[in-house]
């Protein structure tokens, strides 16, 4: 199949997928979502997201009828079901099936959703442009939920600004970006937004402190400002989909590239640990670049 | 009928709707909405709450395809169809059907959900309990959109401390509740939050202050405390599926209750006000009670 929607166990393409208008989705964007990409028609980095996507659910009181083991064994069995070997893998789960009414409503079951599309990684040598924008969002963005009105707007910005992510910021404090996280290098040392009720912590972001860690590169958790971003040497965006993409602009001024051989150590390193992963599995070990 | 859903020009009983599962609605909650209620199969209200969904559209950048007259027209014609002449008319408008991809899909025509159920009024004499919450929302909140978590949770906890409402405050300062406005009446002034980014401006809240005009009671927007509210003669909830309510309870500790006269007549100003209305357009001008 060229994609794949599933809904409760039914599937199929997913122009043709339906679901029940009084699913919690519809009136409340009720519901959290993880996602990751697969090589070879393999889930990378399974085991994490979907603890991490346990984690919203227990946050947002959604309590499962699946165990994590029986998540990862559905999606395992479907990526193979789709063509294309590098896939977008995203899942979500919504509160249930119930006549509109914003407290919980008892007795439902929660609904999972699943859906699954060729991915082409973004080309790690493209600079990106960045945009900043307010960040106006909620206080509960630890949490990978379906509410993501900012976010889309912040993404449109982008995109009519002609560039490829918005940088969030709170009254000047970078947090996160519309669909990635973002992080600088300055003098030698990684700095990201800390772990708080800011940001959503990326797969990505763990990945590429647990590597700064073994390079030898400090790590610093302190948050910093949009000042800061734009006399950073390097201004980096990543996620589980784009892995670690340098930027060369911010508001049209041009950004980072005074320390492009530790983005490029760090950036190989990243996309050589989903080949070992993938390799460990029983996929091809291919070398030199992302999926 | 029974209830009625709609999307898109299909009708059907809501239990056996379905809707596309790439609507705007189920990744991002895109979309905004309005409510409000029908007596004698004619929706109260309509002309004002057809406004502010456009108001809502336009500030979520949302074109649709329809005039505020053809919605209200379809609305008038759909109320005739339930049996129950009092219900509640519900209708949203999400920002398309397209692969998942946070900036605007382009092209993408918005899709029209509405749904009309049989609608009880609560009872006016049960004093209404409450419990407070920090509000923890975005800095969208004059906008009327699908994002709707923290409302949900509030309202949650509302109904597992066995309340009917919960009333949102940031450190303090009260905002509104997770489903209606909140106001106080102390020392004979009508105190509300003002209509900035914290609260949706509702029909019942304009109502009331209107009434409070015509009947001499001061109007006072400058932002209240909870500890004001905790302190007022009467605390009062509005919105337009329950008029007006007074509240005897937040916190398991008693409150208002000092005022209850002047809560009378802006309950029954408010309700008379529907009954006017709907007579005006042909529907019987039943007096003494809420429909």
């Amino acid at each position: 199949m060229e994609n794949l929607g599933y809904y409760n166990g039914e599937t199929g393409p997913i122009e043709e997928m339906k679901v029940p208008m009084d699913d919690r989705s519809s009136w409340f964007g009720d519901g959290v979502y993880d996602a990751t990409i697969s090589a070879d028609h393999i889930v990378y980095a399974l085991e994490e997201h979907v603890d991490r996507f346990f984690n919203s659910m227990a946050l947002l009181k959604i309590e499962p009828d699946f165990t994590q083991k029986e998540l990862a064994a559905l999606l395992s069995s479907l990526v193979k079901k789709v063509d294309s070997p590098v896939q977008m893998v995203y899942w979500q789960v919504t509160r249930g099936t119930a006549p509109r009414a914003h407290a919980f409503p008892q007795g439902a079951r929660p609904n999972l959703w699943i859906f699954l599309r060729p991915w082409k990684t973004a080309d790690p040598a493209r600079g990106q442009k960045l945009v900043t924008v307010e960040d106006t969002r909620f206080f509960h963005c630890n949490i990978k939920t379906l509410n993501l009105i900012p976010n889309v707007l912040a993404a449109e910005d982008a995109r009519k600004a002609g560039c490829d992510e918005a940088v969030f910021h709170r009254s000047g404090r970078v947090t996160e970006c519309s669909r990635s996280n973002v992080h600088i290098l300055k003098d030698g040392v990684f700095r990201t937004a800390p772990a708080d009720s800011l940001i959503l912590a990326g797969i990505g972001r763990a990945h590429i402190m647990a590597l700064c860690g073994k390079l030898g590169v400090p790590v610093d958790e302190t948050p910093f400002s949009v000042q800061e971003m734009m006399a950073a040497d390097e201004v980096l965006i990543t996620s589980s989909g784009v892995f670690c993409l340098a930027a060369t602009h911010v508001n049209g001024m041009p950004v980072g590239g005074r320390a492009p051989a530790l983005v490029g150590r760090l950036r190989d390193a990243l996309i050589g640990e989903l080949w070992d992963y993938i390799a460990a599995r029983g996929g091809a070990a291919r070398r030199g670049g992302p999926p």
